[in-house]
């Protein structure tokens, strides 16, 4: 490798931007190159991020496609939904590389987008062109693509946690629950009652039942994976710890499988993607377990008295729920090693 | 009024006794008369516990039927597993009245109690005399009886959750699906790695699934409710927290009944019970709303795409999971309005 | 007691208006008559804190010294800074007895505090009128009164851990350095960056390092005790906690005076005050020992290397630090016992 | 570089060892190619940290230089006091590096250990080869040494706070209060009530005051900043959190010096020296801001009115504290640049 590519990332106020940050200044092959904002460009990245002091040192630039693309060869945009909308478009006709981390491009659907995010669907062109990163499981399709619409980070826990499962026609499509737990930075770095810490230190809450924006996206992916329209049940919960989401997601099982043989074919089907850990009979991955990094850790409990499995899905919300993944994305469009840049160990305790 | 009764707690060691000691000390018709510790008799509690300096200033009394008699009318038992099974037998023979916080003496099978705690089990006779003490369940059979048998704090959360759907015969029984999440003070002061703050600080985690003890106390209430044996699917997940659980309970709904109804249905089998607040529509209660309080607060979300009802049942685990629910039942026992000693409010932020 | 006097609460949206109505709910001589809110008159207490659903059930009154003074003996003044400086005079002017929480009538000089509040000071005859109400320091002066102005959280932790060794000479005035750490419900319920959970959870922060406006009102107090005027260095931290105050203080002593020489003289000063609690030799008292009570509990470490003193002194914010003493002012204004309706026990764990 | 070095650690049970795992597995220049196991070699690592699970696949091995000479270039020792003392010089004897987390070697008086420590000190000899790893202070010695004693957590962060101020003369040494806190991951992964999540959650709790045995580590230093016996007043705090150190210190300025001073004095000690980052003029550090990374950020508030200096200094006590710091050193022994492995952003939120 003689040269690094140059990234830009768009969305620097926000925790998905200041986390591809983190990780891409320690990726062997890329190159941070302009970091924007559209607040307060001129100013900088450690005026809002005291963390940065010292480390990055060059103000911040403009939302601008002219100049993103003198600087970079590649753009992430972490952007708040309906800005990608437009701006993504624009990018790609520059002839840049494009991952959008936000939810625009994910729905195949316009109608559907406009349902669940009550916006402006983005133009159905670009909305067919964007890969869709869930990296284990579309993986081959990202690779040479220049223009990727990253996952959910809810969408991401459940859907690894469902889809060997799916394809195989172990468990039955029309019982699957998902009740999933998140830290809340997934809710961003936005103020709000919501996110108060008194409000939120001591406290467990259910939100958004059957109405979270992430449920169409799941059930897109689970129902491309069983070859049949998929419908769940999705509850989320906000806990009070930052980062971290788990999944326990319930179904009752096809025919007679144990919990050793959903770890057996969960084995197979992630064989070679390092990023996925089946964990042993009898024992569940803890978010703490994943903290930090870009793991996806899955364990399974069956149930002999009702025929049902549960299946334990844990992820880093920022990494393989966001940033992480982002860039394992970019290592693939790349055509190296899925794990560049991001083969570090969990941050425990 | 011209008296109070006098009442002992056994058990001082652990969070239910100290909740008891808090509890009762403003409850207007009790006087604790006796704390008890079998470790350090003599000792002070304020030794253990310093916020209680300059409040009990006697010293610890020890573990013995005959002095508890000699000072008592009402004993708490706030004892681990297996200690209750021989000592409320001794008291309940000198005529004190027991109230047992264990799990001694909740299953009516001595099988089924072997098999789930792996201790002897009690003596059929008391097993047969132990009222179990689910206060809006059974609170007719509490009054005037001698012998109670508290709830565990995940059955409380659960079973008032589902009995007036299952009596009504508005769900599925054979769909249930509960998804419960504990604080830590859940499992008590005994110290292991397991509650290692370092460890359970931003961390979530999934514990004996379908294994939980509580799974066939919250099997004999429901099937109870159901006039049918029920067999549920039963979820254990450790919150960073220190107070309060909720039970995020899952059921297909038999006929066409939508949110307002359940809540309707709900509300009708809870009149007159204060310490049970059924939430409106659109509204679904958090844990901190009944922290450190008697409450159970119940909220509905109906999912019309599948056909189930999601209902959030939240208390406090050391109140309405613990002492608090325990005083209820004295309150009954002695043909007080229940709510004596415990209409305070939760305690926010 | 024939009758509960009437009490109104104005500012029912922050954090001190909120615990007062927990407070006062218990209170056996008083009733809770009116809670009032200017931004949502009519609307219920409820929606803003769902904690007390069913608890409080008539809508918020508007803030109206007439429509008080229909309703209420007294007022609980729980407003943002500025709003008593007008609001109390009028109250006052109608009769009605005045407790204000704010900082609006602390300091008696106009000067003062218009210099470390930025506002428009309170006509000087109501500065006057005001008494300072530090419980176990002012009491006397508190009994009888009508207008009292309730101490500072920093303030109190403070002040009752310096007074009686300034009174007696013990320790040299110009040597006190106070290192003061909060829980972050002493901000308020006003959302910002600075109280985001993501923000707070996991951090420790220094702020407002001798420039905090409670400062002048630390040294307003600490004068008077020494009979000179103090001049200290005072600093505070934000603690990843919801309540507490500790206040760790720093002194040379003057002579030669032993730990339990404070503890002796301590204990003198605030004999028949149980709010106040001096831990012995080697104790020292943490926040959660006085969580959710009106106490302040204090302990000392005497360094013979240094002949320095440590003293330790602990309250939870928004109890003895806010809405516990004004009720404790209100009971000496009344004449009371003035622990009625405080009694309780700290809510462990 | 054609070749990594090989790198032991011993004790890999403690927070200190397998923070030492994740920092040198990214390591360019290092390879771990043996952990070790008192209690239980022959295991896995993951057996006790399944978030090392599919990472660290060799068992554990057993405690022996032999072993340990046969593997290894240089040896981490990440064990309890009392161990090092004996094992240290064995692993020397064999012609190993070794670098020690440890207390045992950092004091150079053995009365001063046993005094502190209430143990028996290692042999005089050692004590003397062994360097103290003060990285941004002793870095010339470390350099070509084979022997290091790592400083512990609290002493970086005050020393490093101190040293430049000391030794310019500005403050007056016996006017030093240092007053720290610490997240609780510092008390190590041993089981107590003290770290109970119950006990320490929602919590502040001040311990060993005057006591700390990082006490005579600290002054040790400062005296050879001062070029005179410094005594200080040294406080100690646990707060909930799991990572993070703050020292808030305090010293009367000798002569006329503005906080800009004080920061242009810091930067120019500082200069050149990466992990050490001296804010601007207002600006405080907050411990979140080097969480997870090698930094050491000092601010400064002056206090006209007294006198004051107030250094605020915070690292994230298991990286700078102890495992990165070590890593740092190893750099510096082996002539490397000091940031090499260690170049990573602070993880934020």
């Amino acid at each position: 490798m003689s040269e690094k590519i140059k990234a830009a990332i768009v969305g620097s106020t926000g925790y998905g931007g200041v986390e591809l940050y983190r990780l891409l200044a320690s990726h062997p092959y890329v190159e941070v190159t302009s970091v924007t904002s559209s607040s307060s460009p001129g100013s900088l990245f450690s005026e809002g991020y005291p963390h940065l002091t010292d480390i990055h040192q060059e103000p911040l630039d403009e939302v601008n496609p002219e100049l993103l693309k003198s600087k970079a060869d590649v753009v992430f945009l972490a952007t708040p939904a309906g800005v990608a909308t437009k701006l993504a478009p624009q990018l790609l006709e520059t002839g840049l590389k494009v991952i959008d981390l936000s939810g625009d491009f994910r729905l195949k659907s316009p109608a559907l987008y406009e349902q669940w995010y009550k916006k402006q669907p983005a133009d159905e062109a670009y909305l067919e062109q964007a890969v869709f990163g869930l990296a284990e499981v579309y993986g081959e399709q990202v690779k040479g693509a220049s223009f990727i619409s990253n996952p959910g980070c809810y969408v991401t826990a459940t859907t690894l946690g469902l889809v060997p499962a799916l394809e195989a026609g172990w468990i039955k499509p029309d019982t699957i629950i998902v009740d999933a737990k998140s830290g809340v930075s997934g809710a961003g770095r936005g103020v709000s009652l919501g996110n108060h810490y008194s409000e939120v230190n001591e406290n467990l809450k259910a939100y958004k039942l059957n109405k979270h924006q992430h449920i169409p996206e799941i059930e897109m992916v689970l129902s491309d994976a069983a070859g049949e329209p998929v419908v769940i049940t999705f509850s989320t919960h906000l806990t009070p710890m930052t980062r971290g989401i788990m999944a326990t997601i319930y179904a009752k099982v096809d025919g007679s499988r144990s919990a050793a043989d959903f770890i057996d074919l969960y084995r197979s089907y992630y064989e070679g993607r390092r990023f996925v850990r089946v964990r042993g009979e009898g024992i569940l991955p803890s978010t703490k377990e994943v903290w930090g990094s870009n793991y996806c850790d899955i364990g399974f409990a069956f149930d002999e008295r009702t025929g049902r499995i549960t299946i334990v899905s844990v992820i880093d919300n920022l990494v393989k729920g966001a940033a992480g993944q982002a860039i394992q994305n970019l290592n693939l469009m790349m055509g190296w090693d899925e794990s560049l840049g991001l083969q570090f160990v969990p941050v425990y305790p």
